[in-house]
């Protein structure tokens, strides 16, 4: 049997445990093209929450039913494609569950050198790729230049902090614990990494980035946005790649209405804000990936995972991952020993 | 004596007559590199407004008793610098008044093609390349794309909507009254032209746009941007060249806070967003003079002017500017007949 968690109904605002129902069905037969995966672990992310709402976005959102979305990896139990023999390990959208029955062309094969399967689910697959895309052509960050990175700790962020400092930048974290700015200072290297529960943040902030901000790297919005936005330099690049503090949102902040300020400021510092998924740059895929994973290997790029136990732990995790309350990427390990 | 506008008080909202005060001083002496200009035409420009303020932009405001700023075109007197004789036609900063005293590598001699020298003020000027430029790097129009052009009958968007015509795009122009409709519409060459005065603007535009909005060349922002915001497609480019609709603002809009709005838009729908103004690329100049000056001398580009006499017309004709009264790119005569 397969087990699966569907989406039983919509949430508003931050999800509850009961928006998630697991059940149980049959694995379904394989058609001509298809293989069967095993799946090993999943992925939480972020971006899940605007697929559980009905609002315009790229993608369509979940009905009432649908197994969750998300990234899995796992091994190909069947194939009935002569691309993918038994006992491969491969990554691709296998929802939440236990099996998935997939289209061989949307499945990627994991490289030998990797060393967890997970790492596909993260520095080694999506989120990484989206960090050095989102960085590499509308970041473009230059020797000398101040970065700032939201959430990171996060799979995103830390990621594009350290190449951020590969490309000779100064770079200031914001993180949500003192637990995660250490980490992000110490051990991911950034310059310094603030907390943004710190009443004080945007001065802390100025203090922080004496030359101003050349490149926010935007996962976070809200407070940490508005802390930002008063020192963004002329012709500063905005990557604008997640809006969490917005995702469990119900109605819009309180007046007046601040778009004037914003507008006023692209228009006379001359800046760019520029949105991204990271399926807009499926060309970089395969350099993203081979740089990601030479430097990981290598050990120039640090990574931390947060792991969870079991199918039955993602909607909490998820709930979790919304409000900050991870350390790291999460992923849900779906084969406990 | 040198005849010249200052600005005798900073505007609290619209500016009104009493902020400006003609005065007569003596023409300075000429000092080694600098060249002495009688003015023949002076320009008058939104973002003269923006000088007016103290708040901060991409040039220092002026300061109370300052010369107005403003691009004129005359005829040198006297010359101190090789580059420059007696006689010649040139174009610089010269400000609001009938005599400059200029630096010599400040200045532009017109082209010896120009068929009449308030021409390097407009579409052969300033204003020309800022539309050249804004849509060649921003909007990046593509052919079949629909472009839509705020403020479409003034200086810059004439300019963008049949650049954007001739590069096999869909061009909807915006502008504030029915003869300016109708002049976008017949003597420019747009496929609709719409007033922006109508109580159903958004419908209207959305019907003029059944495939959506691909770039956005935006010189107003407010109520037009409003109806533009809804039809925005996937991977939309809004070259922000101007907020004429916020110059006069004295606060914010009333609430909620719809910031959240547009940077959900720009991360789901991909939008790039990005300021500009004509100095940030001066290497991109002299490509597009030849090229404006090409398509005006043969006739396919159209231009028109809205001419006013004198250098006391200066203030009116700048109050008006900001309330959209013009028709055309707005030139004072200096030398009226």
């Amino acid at each position: 049997m397969n087990r699966q968690i569907i989406m039983k109904s919509r949430p508003v605002g931050a999800p509850q445990p009961h928006n998630f129902e697991l059940r149980e069905v049959p694995i379904p037969e394989l058609a001509a093209g298809e293989v069967r995966v095993e799946n090993h672990w999943l992925s939480l992310d972020p971006y899940m929450r605007g697929r559980m709402s009905d609002a315009p976005s790229y993608s369509a959102p979940l009905e009432v039913g649908d197994v969750m979305e998300g990234e899995t990896v796992g091994r190909v139990q069947a194939s009935r494609d002569a691309r993918f023999a038994e006992g491969e390990w491969v990554v691709g959208r296998g929802r939440w569950q236990t099996h998935s029955v997939l289209e061989a062309g949307q499945c990627r094969k994991l490289s030998p050198q990797i060393p967890k399967p997970s790492l596909a689910l993260g520095i080694l697959g999506m989120p990484g790729v989206t960090a050095y895309v989102g960085l590499k052509h509308i970041g473009q960050p230059k020797p000398g230049e101040t970065v700032v990175v939201a959430a990171a700790s996060g799979a995103v962020g830390a990621v594009v902090g350290q190449l951020a400092r590969q490309a000779g930048c100064r770079v200031v974290g914001i993180a949500g614990t003192e637990a995660k700015c250490q980490y992000v200072s110490e051990t991911l290297g950034f310059d310094v990494c603030l907390n943004h529960r710190a009443p004080d943040l945007a001065r802390q902030l100025k203090d922080a980035c004496p030359e101003g901000i050349d490149v926010y790297f935007e996962n976070v919005s809200g407070p940490v946005f508005e802390a930002v936005f008063p020192l963004l330099n002329d012709f500063a690049r905005i990557p604008v790649c997640g809006l969490i503090s917005f995702y469990n949102a119900t109605g819009l902040p309180s007046g007046p209405d601040r778009t004037p300020l914003l507008m006023r400021a692209i228009l006379t510092k001359r800046l760019t804000f520029r949105g991204f998924i990271v399926t807009d740059f499926l060309a970089d895929w395969p350099e993203a990936l081979q740089a990601l994973e030479a430097a990981f290997v290598a050990g120039t790029l640090q990574y931390q995972e947060h792991v969870l136990s079991g199918l039955e732990a993602a909607p909490q995790g998820l709930i979790d991952l919304l409000e900050g309350k991870n350390f790291g990427k999460v992923v849900v390990d779906l084969k406990p020993a």
